[in-house]
């Protein structure tokens, strides 16, 4: 029997009537004649609820402790639509991660899937179940609880699906797709109706939440199609693939921004061959982000090399550079906050001479300054103040006409 | 390396702020040089928030997902008083159920233990470790969460307890120790410095919760010394053991009572050897707990046979009831609400003939009409009205001296 597994984020399930209502999307497939995983996140408040109540005993808690009560809110949220379904006359049974067979590393909070056991699962299914599934958990070789982080449940929904060989995944948000940029700041902006996974992956990797770039990076690898879809409106979404048919037309096919980026900067007195990667060595150990990197070696300047991060890793980013300042040889750390990311994204980009000049010919005509470039095959980036962010989000994805990109 | 168990009831784990208490205690018995496993029950009113969820989709939700769902309140709590350890400077591990390799049956809601593998809890201690784990959890054959139902916190904690052969267990709660009688309701109750296994059974058995008749048989069995002792008060509490060399005068030692019991009688046409056996193995296999039985073949009359249940069990009780009728072959089933038992307890009862005498007496002139009666070895126990429970109770605390029972 064909297989689907659909994923609800938090807020799709803030309420009993909101589990109740997206129990009756799950029913739907099954009716269809599909056998269903459901990968559910935390219900609405809940994760914030509890994270609270552990604030209440230290700042610095123990990360494998705050994985294993952390996974209490997913827990919840899987029993609870399993009870949903049971409800509604359907069979049904919750799994935590460790009942579901997802193996993951022992990096607690930030954990990374090593393998899915979905035996389990397909018993459920000759059962005639729908398989409800704890989502962003999974344990680790010593049978401690791990968490996925972010995109977790994403991922858990990807990873599923290609250990179960479904036919699609469809992610259930309060977005209905992905746009040409955010329609809250960009007043043009218009759904796709595909996209490509690379193109999806710098998207999501520059801001636009619809759906985490580890997932997009998993779906990617295993050509996973992956739809992108709204809880409340009845409507197609975006379907995620490898080769986009419509629009190619369309150089540029997204805008995307994304606050809150500080850039910090690293001085050297001796700088060698290794310097470049031990830095970054140490904040990947770290599971720090780091997004745009500048390098500049300058004769007669000291060295220094430019990254920047997100607000929140600033603090974490700042402590391993200190602990790491001897061993890394560097002599000073400096830094620039109130920063912004603005991104073009489009797979046809490559063939395109001459987009990032348009790109930034348009910004200086917007008088907007541009502290940081960074560039690939199919998208430009530039780091701006962040108080110009969406004036420039609109500025270009009116210079890339992207409001005559084709949607249903 | 000497072990001890601590338990801690739920409204000893109230707040944060209890909770980081109930970890200075287990942080004295550390600094003791014990190795220590604390078994923690669900916090104040979590496990009462998270039914009132679930009933917001149904009153009839399967077990499975109910246990799986309230496994979540004491993982929590777990949790969190590993982090209060933490913070406090101690090294401390959560574990769940399953974790801590507890195995149950298949009865979710109402699971045993069947056995309990020590090896990971035994690692934990070797690395300096206090282990914390939920209590009332485990997990079965299929590696589905089960839950221990009643009193299966204290449970978990003796069962841990003989596996690791440790000294004793602890048992902490609102109340400071066993009494000759509930102190709210009886003026002259004593606090008693030791108790047999089981006098502490019919105790427990009799309404007086201090701790549940499942701990209690479990530590007999073990012969484990169990205290139980209060979470606010400094005090020595009353010691659970085998032999009880103190106060060995009184014949007496406590009077139990226990509101809200229902009388139901079954009356039968035909009435076999097996009809008794029939009607209690269904009760039993539907988890009916019965108390007194009264069974009248009288000739001439239709037999029948009366007993105790709790109000909280009668509609289940009913339906049980009704289901069977027609194979356990009886023909009306009648019942009278608004019941009470009280219960006098001594192990030197047996020695003493006229116990029952005496109390039958004593009720007689208080002008408390009895019901139903039933005995053993070392208690005798009677079924009363409700409104004349508190009083009965009194009466008999008087009768006996019990406000002569040595105490600290």
């Amino acid at each position: 029997m064909a297989r689907i597994v659909m994923k609800f984020g938090g807020a799709t399930l803030a309420s009993t009537g909101h589990i109740q209502e997206m129990a009756r999307k799950a029913i739907a497939e099954k009716d269809k004649g599909f056998d269903v995983v459901v990968v559910v996140a935390a219900m609405g408040q809940t994760a914030k609820d509890v994270k609270m109540m552990v604030k209440r005993f230290t700042d610095d808690v123990s990360k494998r402790e705050l994985a294993a009560v952390m996974s209490t809110c997913t827990q919840l949220s899987s029993s609870l639509f399993a009870i949903a379904l049971q409800e509604a006359g359907y069979k049904a049974v919750s799994l935590t991660g460790w009942q579901a067979g997802i193996h993951t590393d022992r990096m607690y909070r930030h954990a990374r899937i090593d393998n899915i056991d979905v035996h389990r699962i397909e018993e459920h299914f000759e059962q005639g179940q729908i398989v409800v599934i704890a989502g962003e958990q999974g344990v680790d070789d010593d049978y401690n609880i791990t968490t996925l982080g972010k995109g977790g449940a994403e991922t858990t929904a990807v990873a599923l699906a290609i250990g179960l060989e479904a036919e699609r995944v469809d992610i259930y948000s309060n977005v209905d797709g992905v746009y040409t940029a955010d329609p809250r700041y960009v007043t043009n902006a218009q759904k796709l109706q595909e996209i490509s996974y690379d193109e999806m992956l710098e998207l999501s990797n520059l801001g636009s939440h619809v759906i985490h770039p580890r997932a997009v990076e998993l779906a990617k690898k295993f050509q996973l199609p992956v739809i992108i879809r709204s809880s409340s409106v009845e409507s197609v979404g975006t379907l995620l693939k490898e080769e986009v048919e419509m629009e190619k037309n369309l150089v540029v096919r997204g805008v995307a921004f994304e606050a809150d980026i500080i850039r910090l900067t690293v001085g050297y007195d001796a700088y060698s061959e290794g310097s470049l990667a031990d830095m970054f060595t140490i904040l990947a150990e770290n599971r720090i982000n780091v997004d745009i990197i500048v390098q500049a070696i300058i004769d007669g300047l000291k060295p220094t090399v430019s990254f920047s991060i997100l607000k929140e890793e600033f603090a974490e980013a700042l402590r391993v550079l200190e602990d790491s300042k001897v061993s890394l040889g560097f002599s000073f750390a400096d830094f620039e906050i109130g920063l912004a990311k603005v991104s073009i994204i489009g797979s046809g980009m490559a063939s395109n001479p001459g987009v990032a000049a348009r790109m930034f010919d348009r910004l200086r005509h917007e008088n907007i300054p541009v502290k940081m470039v960074s560039t690939s095959e199919i998208k430009v980036s530039v780091v701006v103040p962040q108080d110009d962010m969406i004036r420039a989000a609109n500025a270009l994805h009116d210079e890339f006409n992207l409001e005559q990109a084709l949607y249903i």
